[in-house]
C-alpha cells in the first residue's frame, strides 16, 4: 500500500500513521518530497484496513499495490493449473469441455434421457439441479436428496461426471457424497461460510460470479477456496445485472465475455461460460456459445430439455438437444481453428510487457 | 396473470396454452377481440412459471396481475404492523427507533462503554456484530460465540434490546437464544435457507436489502419470512449498488431513499435505514438521517465507534458518540414536525386513488 | 498525480517516466524507497493523460491529487456561491426555492393556469418546456419557440422569473432571450458543446446530472461552465438508472439524496433536488420533496398540471395543485428547524478533519 | 397496447379510458372476462403516452404490442440491409470489415502512415478523430477541420473510405463533406437533434450506442434516422458501464457481446462491435475481437496507433500495428469456418418459432 498524505498534513499526523503500520507488525518506507510525503507498506498489507487508512488525519489517499485475490493469481501460481474429473481434464491446453443437462432433476429417467442425448451430442459432464434457489416462495424448489441420487445413478450408468449446486452448509456433505463437481451458485458468491465449508470438502468446485460483483471481488471471494487447500477450483461467468431502464430488457442477466480472457490472465484456473443463466434466451446460446469459445472460454455450462415447455424450471432457456450437437462441433472447430492460428489463445496471456499487470 | 397471444397465433397455440394452465389447476377466461386474444388466468398465478409460459408457441407475452410478494403486501395485511422488542415498539405511528452501537464486538467493556453513550443519546436498541460478512479472507471476523455473549451481557446491564447478524444455518439457534432481534444481512437477502429458518425462531427479523435487488425482488424474498408465519418484520434499506465508471466513487453504497416511501406504501411492516452502511462515510449520517426520517423512515440503525482509528471493522463511517445525540434530536423534531403538519406520514400512503397500487 | 513505478521497474523505465512528465512542464518530486519508487507530479497534473500515464512501462499505478473538478470546488472557491435571478436568491443560507410548472407548455392560457396557482402555493420560479428531448420520435416534441414566448409572457404577467430546457446549440440564443434561467438536461450533459455555447451566454444555469454519471464525472463537466466564466451555476440530481433486473421497476429513475450533501460539500454552488423527474411518481413526491430538504437542498424543481390526464407529456408525475402548497409549507417548516437546530445544516460542512476532502 | 383494468375499476373508468384511446384517432377492442377487463388498442399505439395511460383511473397496467423501434426492425425491413461506401460492403453476407486508425488525427503525416499499415494489416476503411469529445476540459480536443482535411486527404491518398465523429450540429455539414461514414459517439446517442441533422445528409451513420442504453431504448434512438429517410444506417456496441462497486474495475467500460446477436435478430442493419473503447485495454482486443466475429459482427472498429505511448489521447487502448494483422487474419478465418460450418451465421436468426419475437 502506498498512504499519500496531504500536503497539509503535520508532523504529528504522519507519526501517528506510522505508528498504526508498525503496530501491525508492517513496515515503512517514508518518501518525504518538497510537495508531499508517501509512505511505503512493507509487509503484507492485508493486515491494514483500506477505508480505516483513508479515514486517518493527514491522510489524502491510498493505493493498494497487492491485488486483493494473491492466492489465485499468477503470481501465486503462474502456470494453469488443470482439473481432472474422471477422465475429462479441464483447463490450461485441454480441448473445450461442455457441461450439459436440465436445470432440475426432475426423474431418473428424466436425467437419463437428457442425459444420454447430450452425451452423444458431445457433453463430458452430467449437469442438474436437486436443491434450487428460487426467487419465490411458491416455485419448484427441486426433488433435494432424491435428486441427488438420480445424478448420481445416471452418472454412473451414462459414464459422465456430474455437477450439481449445494445451496447450504447443512446439505455440503450430502453434495459431496453424490457428486463429482460442487456447483456453488451466483447467489452463494457472497456466501463465505458455505464457500469455506465446501472447499474444505476437498471436491472440484465450479465457483459462480454474482451478478452483482465486479471482477476483483469475485477473486477475493474464489481466494477462500485456495486459503482452504482446494486447488480443484473452476471459474463461471454466467452474467452479471443488465442495465437498468424502464425499457424491457432483451436478456434476463447480460453475459459477460470481457471477463474470460481477464479471469485467464490474471488466474491459473480454468474458466467456463455459461450462457443458458447468462441471457435467459434459448435463441442466444449458439452465438454467445461460439463467442465464448472464441473469447478463451474453456468450457460451457449448457442447459438442455428435450421438453422445455414441460420442464419445471428455466424451460424458456434450455436448449433442445438437436440444436446441442451443431453447437458444440462449432464450438470445437473454432477452438481448433485460433489454436493453429498465428494468434493463439496462449498469445492472449501476454508478458507483463503490455501496460497490463 | 394476462397472456397476450400473437396476431399470428393459431387456434392449437392457444388451445394448448389453456390446456397448460388448466393442468396447473387455474382457470382461463378468454377474450377473443379483432385485433389479438388475451388469456386472463384465474386462480394463484404463482403456480405458472412466468419465463415458461412466455416461450410457449403463439405467446406475445405475459404480464403479472399479482403482485410477487403478495403476503407481505397491504392487500394481504391492510394496516401497519407494530413489531415489539422489550418496552421498544417500532413501526406505525410510534416514534422513531435508532439502533446504535459499533459495528464489530471487540469485547464486553467495549460494548458496554459504547452502548452506554449510545443510550444516553437517544439509543433504543443496542447493535453489534459477532460474525462479520467480509470481503477478504484476512480481514478480522468477529468474535463469534463468545461475541454474543458479550452482547447479551451489555443488552441486559444497559437495559436496551439487542441487534446482531446471522450469516449462516447453523449459527441460528445460538444467535436466537443471545439476541433480541436477529439480523439477516445484505449478502444473505437471497440465501432462501437462512431466511427461512431464521423465520422459524419466531424472533423478530431485521432484514435487510440486498445492494443488487430491486425493491419487488427484495418483498419476494420477504415473503418467505410471512410464508413461515412469522410477522416479526423490520425491513431495511442499507444502500445499492452505486454507478458503475471509471471515476473514483464518493460513496460505497448508494442509500437508496425512495425505497422508504415506497415500502412503507406497499407493507405494513416497519422500514428502518442504516446510513452507516448505505454510504460508508461517516460525515453523511446526520444528512442522510435526517432525510431517511423525512421520508418516513420508522428508525435508523446507525454505526457508533468512540475510537474509530482503533475499530476493528469500518471505523470510516462510525459516528462519534459525541454527534449522536445531535443527530437523534434533530431527528425526532423533524419527525414530529411533519407528523403535526399538514401533510403527516399518513398523507403519503394514499388512498389508492393516485394512478398507483 | 503520484506515479507508483513496480518494484521490478528499470532505470530507464523510471527515467522515461521522469522524462515525459518534465516534457509537459510539469515538475517531478521522486522518493526512492527500499520497496518501491513514487514519482510525484508538481504542477498541474490535468496535463497529464492519466490512462496514458498508466500505460507506461515499469508503471504500477497512478493516483489523482487534483480533484478531476477543481474550478467548481471549495478549495477553489472557499464560500458558498448566492446565484440571484431578478429577486429570487438561490443557495448559501438563502430560504429554499421552489421551481414549478408544468412539463410541456401548451399554450399560454395553460402556463398562466397553472404558474398562478403554483405561485399561490409558494413557487418562486416558473418552469415550462419548450423543446422536449423524447425517447420516441412520435411524442409531442414542444411547442418550440412559439412555447418560448408564451413562456416570457407568463412569467412577466405572474411576477416570476422563468426556467426552461435547452436542447441544442443552435437554440442558445434564442432561449437566453427569453427566459431567465436556461435548464442543460440530464442527456446534454456530455455535450460539452452545448454546455460551453449557453456558459458564454453569462445567463444562471441549471445544470442536471445525467442518470449515468457518477459525482466526479458530473462535476468534471460543471467544470466546463466555470470555465467559460459562468459562476451563475446551479447544480440539479434528478435520478439515476435504477437498479437492473428482470423485476418491474418501481420507480423511472432513483433520486440519489446522497448526491445532495456531497455536492453541497464539495462545491460552493447551490444544489435542487427533481423529485418530479428523479421518481417518475406522483405519489413520491411529497415524501421525496421532504427528504430532498432535509438532506440539504437548496432548492426543489418540481412539476405541476392541474389536469394530468390530458398533459401532452409525464403527467403520471405531474403534481396536482392542491398537493403543491401543503408540501411547500412543509418543506419550509423542515428547513428552519433543522437551520435552528444544534446541527444546522451549516455543521453538515465539515471543517476537513473528518476524513473527507 | 393492452390495457389491463383493475379488478375494481367501474363502468365509468372504463369508458374513460375509452375515450380518451378513441380520441387519438384509435380503434379499442373490448373483452370483457369474469375477473378483469382488457382494453386492446387498434392502431399505432406510439399515439398513446404509456405512462399517461397506466395513470389513469382504474387502470392496472398497460403492455406493449408494437416494438418501440418498429422502422428500424425486421417486420418493417425484414431482409438484411448491405451499407455500401465505395467498394466496401457492409452487412448481410459480406465478409467482415475492418475500420482501423488512431484515436485522434495528429497530423496529415501521422494518419497516412498508421493508415497504411492498417490496410496493409487488412483494414478496409479509415478511422481518425477531428472533434474528439473529452470528459476533461483541461484534455486534447482534437485538430477540427484541420483534421478532417488530413482525413480526407489520408483517405484518398490511401484508396480508404474514411470514418469520422460529429460532435455537434453546428459540424454536421463539414463533416458530410469531408467524410464517408459519419459516426455519432455513444454520448450523442440521445442527442436527437442531432442525430436527425445527420441523417438528413444522407450519409452512412455509425449510430454507436450509449454506455447507459438498454437495447431498446438504443433502436428507439436509432428509429429516428430511418424517420428521417436515411437507411445507410451501421449499428455499434462499444460497451455499458462496467458494475459499480468499490474495486477497481478491470475495464473502463463492459463490451456487451449479447447485443450483438439480439441486433442482428431485430434489426436488419449491419452491426459492428469497437472491442477498443468497449474494453479500454489493449491486452483485450484480441480476445474480444474473436468473440465479436464469433457473435456474429459484421465487422470491427479499431484504434491503432504506432507510438501509443505518444498518443495525445486513448493511447492505452490503442493496438500495435504489429498486432493488428494476426487479429484481422483470424478474425477473417473465424467467420469462414463458421459460415461453412452446419450452423452458420443465418441460422442463429430463427424463424419466429423458438419463443422469442
Amino acid at each position: 500500500m502506498s498512504i499519500v498524505m496531504k500536503p497539509s498534513a503535520t508532523k504529528g499526523e504522519l507519526e501517528e500513521v506510522i505508528r498504526r503500520v508498525k503496530a501491525l507488525g508492517l513496515g515503512t518506507d517514508v518518501s518525504s518530497g518538497e510537495f508531499q510525503t508517501v509512505i511505503g507498506v512493507i509487509g503484507d498489507e492485508k493486515k491494514l484496513d483500506f477505508d480505516q487508512v483513508k479515514l486517518m488525519p493527514g491522510v489524502y489517499d491510498a493505493i493498494r499495490i497487492q491485488v486483493p485475490y494473491r492466492l489465485v493469481s499468477r503470481s501465486y501460481i503462474p502456470k494453469d493449473v488443470v482439473v481432472k474429473v474422471g477422465d475429462v481434464s479441464m483447463g490450461g491446453d485441454s480441448p473445450p469441455v461442455y457441461m450439459c443437462g436440465p436445470c432440475s432433476i426432475e426423474s431418473y429417467e428424466q436425467l437419463y434421457r437428457i442425459g444420454k442425448v447430450a452425451k452423444e451430442a458431445g457433453a463430458q459432464v452430467l449437469r442438474g439441479g436437486a436443491y434450487k434457489p428460487r426467487t419465490s416462495v411458491h416455485s419448484f424448489q427441486g426433488l433435494g436428496d432424491e435428486g441427488l441420487e438420480h445424478l448420481q445413478a445416471a452418472g454412473r450408468d451414462l459414464g459422465l461426471p456430474t455437477v450439481t449446486e449445494v445451496r447450504s452448509e447443512t446439505e455440503v456433505e450430502i453434495v459431496a457424497k453424490h457428486a463429482d463437481i460442487i456447483q456453488i451458485g451466483a447467489r452463494n458468491m457472497f456466501n463465505q461460510d458455505l464457500i469455506e465449508a465446501t472447499a474444505r470438502t476437498g471436491k472440484p468446485i465450479l465457483f459462480k460470479r454474482s451478478f452483482a460483483a465486479q471482477i476483483d471481488e469475485y477473486l477475493s471471494f474464489a481466494e477462500r477456496i485456495v486459503a482452504n487447500h482446494n486447488k480443484n477450483l473452476l471459474l463461471c461467468e454466467r452474467g452479471i445485472m443488465p442495465l437498468g431502464g424502464s425499457f424491457k430488457p432483451q436478456t434476463r442477466f447480460t453475459l459477460d465475455l470481457n471477463a474470460v480472457p481477464i479471469l485467464r490472465r490474471e488466474t491459473p484456473f480454468p474458466v467456463i461460460a455459461d450462457p443458458s443463466h447468462g441471457t435467459g434466451r434459448r435463441d442466444l446460446i449458439a452465438p454467445m456459445s461460439r463467442a465464448a469459445i472464441a473469447a478463451g472460454a474453456h468450457g460451457l455450462m449448457i442447459e438442455v430439455h428435450d421438453r422445455p415447455e414441460e420442464a419445471l424450471s428455466d424451460g424458456a432457456q434450455a436448449l433442445l438437444p438437436s440444436q446441442l450437437a451443431g453447437i458444440i462441433r462449432t464450438c470445437n472447430l473454432l477452438h481448433k481453428t485460433i489454436d493453429e492460428s498465428e494468434t493463439p489463445f496462449s498469445s492472449d496471456l501476454g508478458d507483463g510487457k503490455d501496460g497490463h499487470r
